[in-house]
């Protein structure tokens, strides 16, 4: 039986299935696999061993690799049977949940929510991002081996624990041990859908630089009806430097800033301009109607082919309940980029320093600590591979599959092209509305459902 | 034996009775009256009635009046004996004590740390401002009753729980009440020395002004890889407007803002330029070097006779370790304005909403919450009873007493005035390094000792 032949057959197990499956998820959603946070470092090696036993169900040789930090989930084809070889790459870990209390339900405690309306949703910490992603995949793994016996190609599978803390750990171990992993193709479930009815493949990944920015004046916290006046505050000296990095324009003031990012061939940009993307309906689901960015650009421009700058975090001084008069010792912020083209990450990250401690005064403190450097990346979008799972997903959602950027990062995506010299294949069952990264996050039955029978059919396309 | 007769055995008394009037200030050190906590709320009632119960063996009817907020604590001559009637104002509630970590010791845990410069130190929270300031004045009463039986002249008691939250109970409660307590002179131990070998009386008060801003953008946090670029940033639009407030010379740009500001008669600003306050001292005990204020002022008005603003905390977005990539849905500011001369507190506050207001893009919104509202004040300075407590002061110390403005506000005081027609003196030892409202707050044994002392010399002045 051939892997084409085979498929029906897969799929209707997957259809057979489905509650089995989403059990399996909802017990890997109880983890709570935070990596950014060392608290929960016991859960993030629960989350590893849970992924290992699982990954050893489908016929492959699992096993736990040890790393500077959270633990890396390798497992691999007992035997070379020929054919393409693939790596699918995913990540266990998760964002934090704060703030706690505008979840509905605690965020490990995974539901299925009937919204009324023909969607069902997965509600929980990780749903979609990335756990209810990669889950997609090693369904689709489990019912070729239940109908098969077997994986239709030869599947080698890498799973993180510190996408959500910029991969630290995993950019050495690709590098050391590069000759395991050169492959044909990389295969990655962690971004998202053009729309509900629309699959993509994402082509492009905008880079990231992220800085931790901490400013000290006095020693000490100080009151201000005794030291105002007189005392700098560090909260006036932060903002005011975070506040000169946009112009009236939403452009970013920082020198040099946007050497390297391109402008668009005409008929690309046509293509986007075509796709009609207006602020009613990105911003609109989420309480919002004008774009804050670059004023002479294009909404789709803004969030996919143009860098930008946002403060994650701020903090300092007195954040309680009532009043204190006091004059902080420290404020900081949490400042990242997204990167285009060839911006150079090293040189956005130094500029970015530079930019800020012209702007402290002498009798201040800056420091910086990074939390992630990562370039910008095309990848094809014309390789037989990609033709190949285009059709594939047409075939599942019976909509052309489009080919686009994303404004995210999956920084080890970049070094699969630069260390490994393999192309990566993004495809993703996400949507605009996941809440992905925020309370109440979730994923649609239908993403996982119609995404496990998706990566069946990539997998047999490839496999063909 | 007339009150000043009776003066040397008092003074002796208070030296001989010092290590038990510290062990009753360390018993009041460890109530955890933090006022701005709704959490403390309990705590706050043990230090009224811990107050209710010592004024009692003053002599005093002493008594608890509930308020909307944290309790009063009232304590009267049991009856009266002519000549002046006093009123004196203190507070049982301290500031919150975050960040926890700062602290060397648990801050309601006192001790005395010996510097072994001949400085022995109280280090607790409340230990100056203002358990460790209201003590001086009863431990003066202490001793005058335990020495001739009575007080030396009529005093009323006035202690409040919520000055650290802005007074808001106490001030419908003079008013109410205005009657019961329009009586000659108020007298206040909340204030500062001018160096340690220096007392002074604090004869101008500037005005407050506190703001919550809140700055709402999406109906949700959103993930800065999709949406960056497009989505507004809460953070980003409250730090633009903040960073507004000042312009490059440290001057306060809200239209209108020095409206009733006046300037200095030349002999005070010869007076004030005379005492000669250099930044390496003033600034430079906090590890600072530079004035943060109005370039063109005297650092000495910066503190003093000048209006400021300050940012007193800031908190948006993701505040962990690590880095998390999301646009925060809401950001806020603690904003105050220290007031002098004829500002009009509402004026001043309405001006700053509609500067914000104006900064504020379509589709986000705006909050206030304001927590605190009072005008600057100015006191006589050469009336009978400060010259007979600047005499008293220089008995004491050996120095004579200088007037002074103080940068902070005990907005009570003005009430005393305008509703009670009651002038105030107010006289402190607080020093400069006593870290009020911070981490391991202090007050020097000898502020504690000879401040009791130097009210006992007052009392007897002000009967005389």
């Amino acid at each position: 039986m051939t892997p084409t032949e085979a498929l029906p057959k897969v799929l209707d197990h997957i259809d057979a299935d489905l509650d089995a499956s989403l059990a399996r998820l909802f017990d890997f959603l109880k983890v709570q696999s935070i990596s950014t946070d060392p608290a929960y470092a016991d859960q993030c090696k629960r989350a590893a061993d849970f992924v290992a036993k699982d990954l050893a169900t489908l016929g492959l040789t699992s096993e736990i690799r040890p790393t500077g930090g959270h633990p890396l989930v390798i497992a691999k084809p007992e035997k070379q049977n020929g054919g393409p070889r693939v790596l699918f790459y995913g990540h266990y870990d998760v964002q934090p949940v704060d703030p706690l209390e505008l979840w509905k339900t605690p965020p490990f405690d995974p539901r299925i929510e009937d919204l009324g309306n023909g969607r069902k949703i997965i509600v929980a910490r990780g749903a979609c991002d990335d756990k209810g992603q990669l889950m997609t995949f090693v369904e689709a793994c489990r019912a070729w081996k239940a109908v098969t016996g077997t994986l239709p190609l030869d599947v080698t599978v890498m799973i993180e624990g510190e996408e959500e803390c910029g991969s630290k750990s995993l950019f050495p171990f690709v590098e050391k041990n590069a000759d395991e992993f050169k492959l044909d193709l990389a295969l990655v479930c962690d971004t998202g859908m053009w729309s509900p009815t629309t699959p993509s493949i994402t082509t492009s990944l905008r880079g990231l630089v992220y800085e931790d920015v901490i400013v000290t004046a006095a020693d000490r916290d100080l009151h201000s009806g005794l030291f105002g006046g007189a005392a700098q505050n560090p909260i006036r000296v932060l903002t005011k430097a975070l506040a000169a990095i946009h112009d009236e324009n939403g452009r970013i003031t920082i020198p040099d800033f946007y050497d390297g990012v391109p402008e668009l061939p005409p008929d690309i940009k046509a293509d986007l301009k075509a796709l009609d993307l207006t602020p009613a309906e990105f911003l609109g689901q989420v309480g919002l109607k004008i774009p804050a960015g670059e004023q002479d650009r294009m909404l789709i421009e803004m969030i996919s082919t143009r860098p930008t700058c946002d403060v994650n975090g701020i903090i300092g001084g007195y954040t309680g309940e009532g009043a204190k008069t006091v004059i902080a010792s420290q404020a900081s912020a949490k400042v990242s980029f997204r990167l285009v083209g060839n911006q150079d990450p090293v040189k956005v990250r130094d500029a970015f320093r530079d930019f800020i401690r012209a702007r402290i005064p002498a009798d201040c403190k800056v420091e910086f600590e990074n939390h992630g450097l990562a370039p910008a990346l095309q990848l094809p979008f014309d390789s037989p591979a990609i033709l190949k799972t285009r059709q594939a997903l047409q075939d599942e959602w019976g909509a052309k599959a489009v080919t686009v950027g994303a404004g995210g990062s999956i920084p080890i995506v970049g070094d699969f092209k630069r260390v490994l010299g393999m192309d990566t294949i993004m495809v993703g069952f996400a949507l605009d509305d996941d809440r992905v990264h925020s309370p109440n996050e979730k994923y649609d039955l239908a993403s996982f459902h119609k995404g496990t029978r998706s990566w069946a059919r990539i997998l047999a396309a490839l496999a063909a």
